[in-house]
């Protein structure tokens, strides 16, 4: 029950993703969550305008810090790298827009999976503009 | 009943369809049915490489000619128009392996659709190595 209920909150999150990514003239999915006919993965959502592709993977929290398995990272490397995408992590922390980091920027743990801070995300992270090259922000 | 089935079919022929692309070094999925939280129109099929993206309307008949919509071709052309894809009709027809027809080469009815015939289908239709820029069929 507990899983459902996040996993329907994930999925508002994900839609208001696809029609922010509409709103800025790129087309964008959510992909199907059995995978789309394929065991490979793939991300949760994916976006394209002609000339930027992108892959997300989302995740949404009330918690300061959480962590993402380094095989689901690994997944959306290597669908991005097939299909020619730019890979994220989208993190939509409760009451702040959305954050976008390179999964390389990620700290890693002692485990090799990836840790995500807050605070740290507020200042590494871009914007939805920046990541979809519509915006540079400016940084001292 | 009888839907549930022809449409039970399809997803068994577009899943085929996604298999084969992630043979050929595409990352392919099928689109969610649901529209993947938008409206918008979406295609069956999407795959890319790299270099070539596909969005492909997977039509599967046992029958020597059917007909699409125009409408479901505007949508077709939107999406490819936003997301920079290369827009086909994807074909199987029974027993025979996947044609696939740009849909501006496709003969048009007196009420704008689109209607396909088996026989030409099959002198015009490109074979699926053809669209992914894998082979150049000789045609005289």
């Amino acid at each position: 029950m507990m899983f459902d209920k996040m996993s329907r909150k994930g999925s508002a999150e994900e839609r208001d993703l696809v029609h922010k990514l509409w709103d800025k003239n790129f087309a964008a999915m959510r992909t199907p969550s059995s995978g789309g006919a394929t065991k490979k993965p793939l991300p949760d959502v994916l976006a394209g305008n002609g000339k930027i592709y992108i892959a997300i993977e989302v995740k949404t929290t009330t918690r300061n810090k959480f962590y993402v398995d380094s095989h689901q990272i690994d997944g959306l490397y290597e669908f991005c790298d097939i299909f020619g995408a730019i890979p994220y992590i989208g993190v939509k922390f409760k009451y702040i827009k959305w954050i976008f980091l390179s999964p390389e920027k990620i700290e890693r743990t002692r485990s090799d999976n990836y840790r995500v801070e807050k605070s740290t995300a507020l200042i590494d992270g871009l914007e939805l503009d920046e990541i979809l090259g519509l915006d540079k922000q400016l940084r001292f």
